[in-house]
């Protein structure tokens, strides 16, 4: 895929979600509900949240467009719920993603998520830091808290296998951003180091990328747009802000204000890996 | 109700609450947990939020002023919470707040929300977009998701319909807000659209409702001076505000600067529809 | 303990937590989780959330440095993860702060709190309101909901007499806040009342006493720099803003800039009673 060809599709990707918001179901950690939600809104797109396996089987089936679920306060109901929510959105052809929180680190959810990685209802995208990258692949990883303890160009070949394995696309979220549908590798530079010093912000990408798989021609395209978009904002907040608590208000402020002379201005496209 | 009457009850219901803070139990979506809790306090009221049936019940019976129930991540378990917390608000004479999350969208919340509506133990307010208020009050709603694929004038005679049923106000938010005690319809015209970007906002409104009612002569009264309220700082906060992250500083910020001028200066009331 | 000494320990706590962030784990209410997690890394901790015992278990035999019980939203489900984390963190050396919230007023959690601190696994800090921490030492406290309607100094009998029952560090929050080992008692004047008026302050700052034990020498030491250390971000945060909502945003920013500087220009040492 062309640089060119690249930034077309996270324009292209960016405008049909103002066009026509896609309802993103995010199953996700209490910690992060409310910035998660927000950055949706913020960025053009409708998010629910809801804890009953049923009732997120019917909003998957009345049109819901996309559906993360992400581990990070796993309860022994919510992953009943859960293989409920992932079922029907594979069966109804909504693509889902999955936030792999500390994989590795804790059974309980590592179990789990190996679990629904087999029960052959693959994810369109799977988004983690390296270490949780490397450990749901299966390697040992180096890890102490839902932080990385591995930098991302370590989890490289862990994602192409992953990808391949599951036929989805993944994204190894760092300092540089990695995105692999298990062939083709893209490095991405953008994003700022203020994005850790936030709770939420990398849980949040996790509905952001549900959101623009949903509008995006495949999961690849999908897990570069958010990649992209999310580093970009992140960006423009750094710069709108001088410590946690402002950059906090100013990442939705950027997602809002998101237009694609932005895009083709800040990306950065490091490499392509082969 | 004159015009002048109206306004001076809001005044009233907003200076009574400064004076003596009602303590509001909030039974919501952990979603919108903090935003409500600002907004209480903010505006002068005390927020408590809590899991157990049998706590909630304490606190009910301890002194609390008021109770919102929020079926927004209803589960099973906080159902049966719920119909504990509402069975004692009502026995105590403590006036509930009912918002219908994404009622007739969803099977088991909307189960729960005409088995609440009909165990003899009537809320003081009903509050809800549209589509949530025809649905509660029996009619086929269109509903995607959380948000309303209705408009708010199309929910009024379902509204008074179910103010009557329930001897309660009925409240139907949207770009126009309507208030009924099912004889009476009001027509207030505050508001921005703001409002909408930021998750929570109307569910934060449902707990103002509980605050209003707690702190006014009847529940009419309450839904009105909660509905103006909320329109009038909606409106102060889109003006010091250009993007829905400092929209959501600005929001408390003008709850804590409402002052009765100020609502003399900005009420809308669009008309009085009998 | 000197005015030198504490000052300098305050100091040497808040180096530690920068140069070797330690993992709080907080088990807390649902309300005030973002607030809590962002106030821990703009301190420079790292903060964990988890709802199910055994990850607890897992995460702090894996590395956690402190742990948070906080019954804000306590759950008969909680509770049990709650008995595991506890009995694993004394096992483990892991300093845990409880924060009894609404102790006293509710029958579930007080007797919860009871329970827990009679299992011989006693907590390195306890943090309360007064009302709180007259009703967890025995007395019958005023109360009518999550804040106190005593004043901060009528709980210091009570508080020396729990540090000293179960051998830990006690503080009471208030206007002025205090802190005891059972023997000294002493008290800080920093803070502002703006403090009162965001959701999850109080809360927090018990997350910020379980990252303050593991980075000091004692729990008597951590205890304090929490206390100093909270009261002074915010002094500076209500500095730089006029209403809660803008208070919430500079609340991190104010942590993130803390500086043994302005520790040793800020505190107030009010006195020591012995």
């Amino acid at each position: 895929m062309q640089r060119t060809q690249i930034i077309e599709n996270v324009c292209a990707t960016l405008a049909r979600i103002r066009e026509n918001p896609p309802l993103v179901l995010s199953m996700t950690n209490t910690v992060v509900q409310p910035l998660t939600a927000n950055l949706l809104l913020a960025l053009g797109a409708i998010p629910a949240m809801l804890c009953d396996g049923e009732e997120a089987a019917e909003m998957l089936r009345a049109g819901a467009n996309g559906l993360l679920i992400n581990t990070g306060t796993l309860s022994r109901d919510q992953a009943v719920a859960m293989r409920t929510a992932i079922r029907t959105a594979f069966d109804s052809k909504v693509p889902w993603v999955l936030d792999p929180v500390a994989a590795g680190l804790l059974s309980f959810r590592t179990q789990f998520i190996r679990e629904i990685l087999s029960a052959g209802t693959p994810p369109a995208i799977i988004r983690g830091n390296a270490s949780e990258i490397l450990a749901v692949a299966g390697y040992a990883a180096k890890t102490r808290g839902p932080e990385s303890t591995s930098k991302s160009d370590e989890a490289c070949e862990a994602a192409k296998e992953l990808a391949r394995k599951n036929t989805c696309a993944v994204i190894v979220t760092g300092a540089v951003d990695y995105v692999t549908d298990g062939n083709a590798l893209f490095a991405f530079g953008n994003g700022n180091a203020a994005m850790t010093r936030v709770t939420g912000v990398g849980c949040a990408m996790g509905a952001l990328c549900a959101a623009c798989a949903a509008a995006s021609a495949n999961a690849l395209d999908g897990a570069i747009a958010a990649t992209v978009l999310m580093g970009i904002a992140g960006e423009l907040a750094a710069e709108r802000s001088v410590a946690p608590g402002s950059f906090a208000v100013a990442l939705p402020d950027a997602f809002d204000a998101l237009k694609p002379e932005t895009v083709r201005e800040r990306i950065k496209i490091e490499s392509e890996i082969l």
